[in-house]
């Protein structure tokens, strides 16, 4: 299975990504990049996009990169750091990219910037990989 | 202002928290206690509740829970960590908890446990406190 | 094997909790408390307890209590918050308590305080256990 | 001040770091780069490094980073994921990078490898700046 097919078969039925919408620019062995825009129902009470849209990028990022090997792997551990706020209209630009790949872990960086390039957020999530094939 | 007032205050324009439909139950000084229940559009492509559902509620009880003292504060710092899927129809209990309030950051315990009060998720949340008044 | 005897099995070979001194005062099924005093050469360059040793405590108790189920378990990933500082000649209590135990993995919270009972540092670790039993 | 400087100030007095002896390679703006060797004393019950040793290392690297602009700063949330385990004997390289520089705070990400350029933990921290000048 290719990272494209492994990226096909998880987006089909992922209700939640066709929600925010992402578009997948690449998907590669342990990479991702997607886009997405943010949207009214987006923000939080303060006027910027709410935080969990921030992790929910990243976190769908995070499952293309990771399930590129064809081996079904699910988040078990993240942090997430924000370092500047996001509003309505942006395209923000997400990277996956794999650090360390073990039989049973794997740990990924994910990167979230807005169109001037900003950093927006940086999110470390670690995988386990349950070592069934995706079908 | 009261935690109930902030409460109303950060309610009326959060969006996403409306998308999510949470109820909140409680709110008190550095508490907040919500529920919310698992939609087929917050799946991921694995039948289970995407971990940016998790988050984001977990997310928005962090909110209501940091702001109750009446100080506008921001998340700036979160790590969560999965202990359990959860499923379509499933009602999430959220219970956040101030651990330690200083001048400048709060520190906040939130925990999601399903109907059988099993622990779905544990998030950690370090807020900066931005000193402005919420209004 | 009871959770004393995982502890004495770690404890003999643990050369750096032996230089921490710290003092096992309770293990049991998930759990630990311990204590230890800050000596001079635990601070760091600005006169308070270096990161590392209030880390490194945590993650001595962090052990005890993983531990504590006769199976071989190591830290994944930990996060910590530090809440306030902690000074020369100032005895610390370490709590760890089980949050989960998994086939798998383990999630464990631990908590140090000062002797006033002020926070100083809340720790959260995922461990993964390899399914060996301690010798 | 340069960076150069503010590492000899904070240096001067950190005994922990002493104690692990730690050489600094390099010092610039928001960058430092250090070495170790593992002695007996920073062993675990395993045979393998202290979690704690190999996050105290990379935490005296954060200082050196974060406090290279003169400004003392401090570190208030961290988190470490393992990737792999290492032994007596073996020289580590620590390198920590500036990810993002904000007026109150700062984020960071620090990798320790081993002789073999064999990731053996990542460390994101994020640091509060005080705003007082380090002397």
């Amino acid at each position: 299975m290719t990272p494209e097919q492994a990226k096909e078969a998880l987006m089909k039925n992922d209700a939640f990504s066709k929600w925010l919408d992402i578009r997948i620019e690449k998907v590669d062995s342990g990479y991702c990049k997607l886009q997405y825009t943010i949207r009214p129902e987006m923000l939080n009470g303060f006027g910027s996009v709410h935080g969990g849209i921030l992790f929910s990028a990243s976190d769908s990022a995070l499952a293309f990169a990771c399930n590129s090997h064809g081996i079904l792997s699910v988040a078990m551990e993240v942090s997430i750091s924000y370092t500047r706020p996001a509003f309505e209209g942006q395209v923000l630009t997400v990277e996956a990219q794999e650090i360390n790949l073990g039989k049973t872990t794997g740990l990924y960086d994910i990167k979230t910037y807005n169109e001037e390039g900003k950093l927006i957020c940086v999110f470390k999530g670690t995988v386990y990989r349950t070592g069934k094939e995706i079908t």
